[in-house]
């Protein structure tokens, strides 16, 4: 699977889906059962013969299970991870097996509310049921029992995906040697589930959301889907690197024309991230998932957060960016305190950078040596 | 004019109004003229014999002429600023004569997007012309004019209303003493601008928003309007402020109820605000209002800070709060510099506050303590 142009990239990547035809695929948190259930996910690398070189990756809030390379010569872009993800990268495809999927409740090829409802041959739209960051994991746990894996070598994750790396080592101790946890939190701060809320409010709002009966229909709650991107792109850069990437700096005039047409090139870039954005990207999933977000903090599961760690056996690798406000390192050290309080094999390190929370997708020079050297010993059975 | 039932209240307060009938009124940064004008403004305390004790009090983004005092009994609420108005109190109504006017583009009884425009008979909606912060204040001084007012013994603001003190102490160096600017900058970051940009987008998107013509419609583009607040309030708060004040705390339920029923006190808490700002404030003033903070700076205009400081005449006093993100301490200490730089007679505090921006509302105990030294000295003539 390897890449035959490119020196370092996985090459071509192949979609792949496992389909949960029962009705009772899987009980959520809410306790109700729901199914079917259509799983789409990625691998790179190849797996070994006893099955002990087994990564996955989980993707944050908008991301997709095509992690890395293209799928096809024509593809633009590669896969979201793809400068970590390949030959001689942090997930060297050629010592591991990397699996990353579709988050439960997304909109890239695993169910979610977009999805058609078989008892009524329409998308389900609110009727969907309300899942947890507890119900992704118990899907992403049903492909990895698909696959045949007992054990992961490690799961990664950033922002939301490092919640779910979370989830995963104290739901199922012994699926994981260890977690890998990047720019991420156990519990979204106040101001988190705040700006979660306004996105959501924004989307709600728009008359085309029309109750989230819009699929099909001529109009797509696209403005308040845009607005809820834009916020989430203040959220994910810092002042510092908005200062850096715009500053002030206005977009076409050279001098401020006493109109409505002036914008500042910072405007122009999130109204553009937003329009781009609706185009691959479901307004109820962002409600979902957002709420999702909001709502998980395993300390209330177990009573505190030493409690629920207690019940973890991994490994961990916590990583932190200094101007990330969204996930800010004061969350990761909390964590890495309680862990240390349990007795837990903790690595933490918390990254200079002036790229705010977006930092785990852009700084792959230090983030790839340290998750290197950290997979390296647990291959090494040193974790 | 000093209240009877309350010892330190400014007691009843008179809203006046001052009518320029003028069709060329003002000119504005634009070119053009304009004009009628009204300008509502309130004052307290008594003007001295030599006029030597006024106060300019300006407010912030979406405050008004109603500093302090209360209008009737029956209000609920006194001014905005009403803890540091009155007898004994920093602004202290036995020493000075406060006046405060609402901001020019403004919907609190000054003229704004939201008043008739009399060629028309109609609100002028967008055919406001577009404003500038020294545009207000332009307006503002002829109100001092009108007042008879040569010199003020110091204007004062916060957030926006600092933006416009530090206008006044350069375009009209001899009208002021000195100037006190708190919680401000003399240009918003990239931040700061994305965060009003998506602010406007969503007033924009509303449907009812109808190009700005929505004045004696059926429907206000209220879920615009309300959204652009609740990006405010979290702006104006802190990460640590919405941690104490809210936690993760669930609004009524004591456990998660699987559906979209559940909000935490944030969310109930934004929407709130949102929906009360709705009442009074005019979605057409959020946009021109916002859209003069973005664009202020005035080191454009002279080249840079300090040419455009070397204008200035007065003595300063800055005031920052550690937890301001919107208007952060960094800015304040630009303009310390520049300003020690200039041979300015500058006095300069960060205040340590969990409060954020809105500290400059709440923190009244040490920036009582510090703004009335200042005036203090001020009066002695040793500023």
């Amino acid at each position: 699977m390897n890449g035959k142009n490119m020196d370092d990239s996985v090459g071509m990547a192949v979609p792949r889906n496992l389909s949960l035809d029962d009705e009772r695929a899987v009980q959520l948190e809410s306790g109700q059962f729901f199914g079917p259930l259509n799983i789409r996910y990625e691998t790179y690398g190849r797996l070994n013969s006893d099955k002990s070189n087994a990564v996955l990756i989980i993707h944050a809030f908008s991301g997709d299970a095509h992690a890395a390379g293209r799928h096809s010569p024509e593809e633009k872009t590669p896969g979201w991870w793809d400068s970590m993800i390949g030959s001689g990268k942090a997930f060297d495809t050629n010592l591991y097996f990397i699996i990353c999927s579709n988050i439960f409740g997304g909109c890239a090829g695993t169910t979610g509310p977009g999805s058609i409802d078989p008892k009524t041959g329409n998308p389900y739209g609110l009727h969907f049921p309300v899942i947890t960051i507890e119900d992704m994991v118990k899907v992403q746990k049903k492909l990895v029992d698909y696959l045949g894996i007992k054990c992961l070598l490690a799961i990664a994750g950033g922002s939301m995906g490092g919640m779910q790396v979370l989830e995963w080592s104290i739901a199922y101790p012994d699926m994981l040697r260890t977690a890998i946890v990047i720019a991420s939190t156990s519990r979204l701060s106040a101001q988190g589930i705040a700006f979660d809320a306004v996105g959501r409010n924004a989307i709600m709002s728009d008359p085309h959301w029309n109750g989230g009966n819009y699929y099909g229909q001529k109009n797509m709650p696209a403005k308040g889907l845009a607005i809820a991107r834009m916020i989430g792109h203040i959220t994910y850069l810092s002042d510092k690197s908005m200062r850096i990437k715009f500053g002030r700096k206005l977009q076409a005039a050279a001098d401020f024309n006493f109109d409505f047409s002036d914008q500042f090139q910072v405007e122009s870039y999130l109204e553009y991230q937003g329009d781009k954005f609706v185009e691959r990207f479901d307004a109820n999933s962002y409600i979902y998932l957002s709420k999702a977000m909001d709502y998980y903090d395993f300390s209330t599961r177990f009573g505190d957060m030493d409690t629920a760690l207690l019940r973890s056996r991994c490994s961990y690798l916590l990583i932190s960016y200094s101007s990330d406000w969204l996930f800010p390192p004061y969350q990761s050290r909390d964590l890495v305190y309680a862990m240390i309080r349990q007795g837990k094999d903790v690595s933490y390190t918390e990254l200079d950078s002036p790229y705010g929370h977006d930092a785990f997708l852009l700084e792959t020079g230090r983030q790839e040596i340290i998750i290197s050297s950290f997979l390296k010993s647990a291959r090494e059975g040193k974790r």
